[in-house]
């Protein structure tokens, strides 16, 4: 939406007066230079621009101080003023100061090889038809010939006293004077510099006040405007007034930014989503934070309910999602067929994935009905313990809260795991890829449905939030800053799952805890024990059963013993006989195993019929080497020797180690979870392949027996003491 | 150590040609006005100050140009010269330049109401001692008079050429010339602000360079210089050999820091760690930033070796641990002694948990011999699953890897916290409280002895970091940004046990996971059910047993049956006995349980005998009331119906959650833990109190007894089928 800033040529920029001074008054040199740096940057792009400029008052308040201490009369003038100066002293300030101001900019413009030039206006300038047209011609003259006009209400002469009723055509401070000259020059856009990061929806200090990012004229009418800022004349009903008149008057956008924004106007042009767009040519609807805590609150008052519902209630949804996706099935695969008409832009690997066919959906629907048969993970007993006669503590697992997913194609995703989600009674906030768009809006609508239906009367309310939809990826970013700066969190967990960037941009941007992988550098290693027919079986499959999978290999280790007896060679003509391109690390060069070197570091990932082929000494070598390199995903071991594994299987530091097994078994549905949440590489909560688990969290439930209760200073002081006593866990 | 800059009230600032100058040659307002500002601020705090300002050349270059434009005379002979300019260029250049950058700094600094001062000067006025003495008298006197002296090279006079030899007394570069007239002046501080971020320990483009953060003079020798910055003449050993000659010439600190951060002299005077810090009053052993990688990697290193030890090895280990606690008593509690001795300035709440004493320390010991008892709990069987015949899946306990505990006061954490890391096969890094440095140093000292004494003989040399302690709290901080900025994690997983403040810190800090809790905001639901003496005994001991601890409690709500039946009046008149002050909510006010109304909000830690006292209507209402403003740490029903208590146990979604006992029991060893790691408040990982499973994460083994062993593709052709049968957990 905002890229009308980028494409426009004509700007007009505003700097108001808490942009352009410090706190004293004094001009704030580091803004300024900001601004004059942009403004050249501006420039150098063939962009026309003209500055409104305020903060005369407060650099002539300066200027006048500093005469008053060199000239004695001048100062005892000051004295006399005292504290209350008169209205006057304003237009005194301004004349006084006008001159330095300009001076200023004078001096930083030249720097930039940019000459700026003077204009001072008062409202009957635009009153009268003849002055207006003196004008503008006068700014199109300066800007035809490369120089920039710097434009300041002339206070001296009008008396800067701003005015009650402002008439059609008139400007009670600089905003609108921004706004007139906006129009005068047939600027596209307009950039208000001001004192707030942009408008909110009721005022800055209320409770819960948001920022409006981008609004539509018409959608202005509910909102409360804040107090006006300090130095400044114009409020904020004042400067969105300006905002307003200045798109009536044929002004594309117009954008209110924060001043005090490093390098502000820089960002904005390059289309960082600061301050508030005002815009005609958007959506009705005012466009906010996309307002991520109320969906969070309604997403969390879910999982609440959720989790008070009894195990058959769970049950009972989960059959009716699963009955819900085979009887709407022709609408899921409708929209489906609309994604696949749709994707001829779509990336290969992602359009791939994207259809889902009767098929895919009635195994998926199956899937649903198989965690609903699976029984309750809620409540489940990891300790029972005495600790005293009487007092019995309980370590049982309970759901882990709200869950955000971010998942790219693959429209199955969007069933699995929600079904996995109310399987643990936790609430899930979804945000499918674009391209399958259609797809997940139908699946979206269908599970919804099928979990207000069949939940109980007393949570249908509720649960209607139990699955979320997010409409933009905008709202992903705003949500994980909003739990980041939230006392309480919104999201108790993120899972990426789609390409290393997302999975990367995700882990940066957020201190929400991120369940995924971002790479999957698995190994395997062929010990010198290892069986041959083994050995390619498995190697053959690691590399070549999916390439472009994370459980793919990347890299295979022969123990140099297989050097020697041929098994490394039969391995390798198996694999090139499949079309894997091999590169060799600097022990299967020297070895004359591979020829072509690798010229990638030790850990990467192919992702296709590529690897890279090393030898190591002993299995010691081969873990050291897969702990330095790996990506913590999945490795193998292929031995023959049930030490060997052993030690590879113990020492390994990742996720997954297999022996005689291919990589390619490091996968939810394979292990037996039901579904996949998603793989973790991660050693924190859950690792690996990761079913309904990922949803589940535990709480210690303490419960006396003892007549009276239990009270810890009963232990203090001896009149109890402490068993600890593991007792049986079955219930 | 960095102190003597905010006392310095002589300064001398050299900002060089990539602070003052764009890559274009032209000035850098924001960096120019950043610099003028800072300056100022100075000066209003009665600092003096001499700014030696490089950059006339750029801002020669552009003036030249421009005039070139101007005149074609002139731009003929610019044509002429081609792009090979001559050496005399430059100087033409700087005079050129010297007015335009003076007139800049002029406007700038009259802002400010600084008036600045031209001092050309060539090697010539310093070797010469007549005019050394005038330059240094008028210097003088120009800051005596209130204005800021900008001293550069006379390029037009000089040359502009640099000097292959530099005699005792010359400058060859304006670092050089920034050095003596530091002498000259008498300055105590030198700020060098450069196109560097600091010294380097190599070139900085080097694999690993580290930044040093302080540096004796007397420690230099190992370091490899830099090549020369853009624009500038100074190279690193240039510069850096002007600090050093500033520094045998009497001033007291020179820093070297990038021109280029955001407000780098109002960061450096505000103590922040920027740069590079040279002095001869600090420690010789140049200060890095803390090598935190160096660290964490044998840190690493120890936890991949701990988790090869067997069960047994471990043991034999913790036992050791517990014997040295016993039979170093004596060192350990001098240590203590000398802490206790030196802790008058200690804030009392620390100084209260700071004494260790024999008992304590024995205790303590008995703890660590009880965890070496406890059997080893690396490779526990969670999950055996047969995939397919002869494929079988386990999922296995496995050490989490290396985990930063910070932790204040209590020494008698640090054996504690290690035992649990040594049980489960983790490393750990430590950062004690300075309160108790000597205390923990000697606790450190001790079980370091003992985990290399009693480990076998392979392990000895890896295990020296099975334990570390850091220094500083800044080490800690550098991890923690390190481990962030890092591919693969450095640390695991951060617990801070301190105050709210710290906790919040560290958890704002990083995206590393954070186990701990900030505020233990406990409630007691009362309900109508209750029984009078349980209900009196929970909550007077809940709140009055230990007021200060995480888990006291906090709000005390009563089922509104509780105020007509008197049970609520019971309750408050014996925690008002104990000298407990009320405060209402709007319930208990409006019923007249309460009279002094609730000033803070319902989420308040009151941590002393004070506590927030409501009104719910029932026992959703008290769920409702709990989950929205505890701080999931936990909460206690006191009621005989059942359901009710099922229900609150059921519902509240906090990490404790108990019936009939106080909120006290919340504790590691009083859950039968056997020592505590914290106590967690987030809802991933780990819950409630933490033992030995805080260290624990599971890892997945999958084994193939299969003749020729297992391929994904067997699958998925259909010649193998999963049965996914759960097989018997046991060994």
């Amino acid at each position: 939406m905002r890229d009308q800033l980028q494409s426009a040529t004509r700007i007009v920029i505003k700097a108001g007066t808490s942009t352009v001074s410090n706190d004293d008054g004094t001009p704030s040199l580091v803004r300024l230079g900001g601004i004059v740096e942009a403004i050249a940057r501006l420039m150098r792009d063939n962009k026309q621009v003209i500055l409104v400029s305020s903060g005369a008052v407060g650099c002539g308040r300066s200027k006048l101080r500093k005469q008053a201490a060199m000239h004695r009369s001048l100062r005892d003038h000051m004295n006399d003023l005292g504290d209350e100066k008169p209205t006057h002293y304003n237009s005194a300030c301004a004349a006084a100061g006008q001159l330095a101001l300009m001076s200023l900019y004078d001096t930083m413009f030249s720097t930039c090889d940019i000459e700026p030039s003077q204009f001072l206006v008062t409202q009957r300038d635009f009153n009268d038809e003849g002055c207006r047209a003196n004008l503008k011609s006068s700014l199109s003259s300066i800007v035809g010939v490369g120089m920039l006009p710097i434009v300041n209400e002339n206070d001296a002469v009008s008396g800067n006293s701003g005015y009650a009723n402002v008439p059609a055509g008139c400007f009670s401070d600089n905003d609108g004077l921004a706004a007139l000259v906006a129009q005068l020059f047939g600027a596209e856009l307009l950039i208000l510099l001001t004192d707030v990061d942009g408008l909110y929806d009721r005022p800055p200090s209320a409770h819960g006040a948001k920022i409006i990012r981008e609004v539509h004229p018409a959608s202005l009418s509910a909102v409360e405007f804040g107090p006006v800022s300090k130095g400044g004349r114009g409020g904020m009903e004042a400067k969105v007034g300006a905002a307003l008149r200045a798109l009536e008057m044929g002004v594309k956008g117009v954008v209110m930014a924060s001043g005090t924004t490093q390098n502000v106007v820089g960002r904005l042009m390059g289309g960082e989503d600061l301050g508030t767009y005002f815009s005609t040519s958007i959506s009705r609807k005012a466009s906010f934070d996309a307002d991520p805590s109320e969906e969070a609150a309604a997403a969390r008052a879910a999982a609440r309910c959720l989790q008070g519902l009894s195990g058959a209630e769970r049950t009972a949804i989960l059959e009716g999602v699963a009955l819900a996706l085979t009887a709407r099935a022709p609408e899921i695969l409708a929209a489906n067929e609309a994604d696949v008409a749709a994707s001829s832009n779509v990336a290969p690997h992602l359009k791939q994935r994207l259809g889902l066919g009767a098929a895919k959906l009635a195994t998926t629907a199956a899937g649903v009905a198989a965690l609903a048969a699976m029984g309750d993970p809620l409540g489940k007993v990891y300790v029972r313990r005495e600790l005293a006669p009487g007092l019995v503590l309980e370590k049982r697992s309970a759901a882990l809260g709200v869950v955000l997913v971010i998942f790219e194609a693959r429209p199955e995703a969007l069933p699995q795991i929600s079904a996995l989600a109310l399987r643990a009674g936790c609430a899930l906030i979804l945000k499918g890829g674009s391209e399958a768009k259609e797809s997940n809006a139908a699946l979206y609508r269908v599970i919804r449905d099928a979990v207000v239906a069949a939940a109980p009367a007393r949570a249908k309310r509720a649960l209607a939030a139990a699955v979320t939809l997010l409409p933009g990826r905008d709202a992903v970013a705003r949500l994980l800053k909003a739990t980041d700066e939230s006392p309480a969190p919104l999201v108790d967990l993120v899972v990426p799952r789609g390409s290393n960037d997302l999975v990367k941009h995700v882990q940066k941007s957020t201190k929400v805890p991120v369940l995924g992988h971002a790479d999957g550098v698995c190994h395997v290693y062929v010990d010198a024990s290892a069986d041959a027919a083994t050995a390619v079986k498995v190697v053959v499959d690691a590399k070549t059963d999916y390439p472009a999978a994370c459980n793919a290999c990347e890299t295979v280790l022969f123990h140099e013993a297989c050097v020697g007896s041929g098994l490394a060679k039969a391995v390798l003509d198996a694999l090139v006989a499949k079309g894997v391109a091999l590169f060799g690390g600097p022990g299967a060069v020297a070895r004359g195993l591979v020829f072509t070197e690798a010229d990638k570091p030790e850990k990467w990932e192919y992702g296709c019929l590529a690897l890279r082929v090393d030898v190591v000494p002993d299995v010691a070598a081969a873990v050291a080497h897969v702990n330095a390199h790996s990506s913590g995903h999945t490795e193998c071991v292929v031995a023959e020797d049930a030490a060997v594994a052993d030690a590879f299987l113990g020492l390994v530091d990742s996720a997954d180690v297999f022996h005689n097994a291919s990589t390619r078994f490091a996968d939810g549905f394979r292990f037996g979870l039901g579904a996949e949440l998603g793989i973790a590489t991660g050693r924190i909560h859950a690792r690996g392949p990761v079913g309904v688990d990922g949803f589940l969290t535990y709480k210690w439930l303490l419960r006396s027996a003892s007549a009276g209760g239990d009270a810890a200073s009963e232990f203090g002081s001896g009149a109890k003491t402490y068993t600890h006593k593991d007792l049986a866990l079955a219930d």
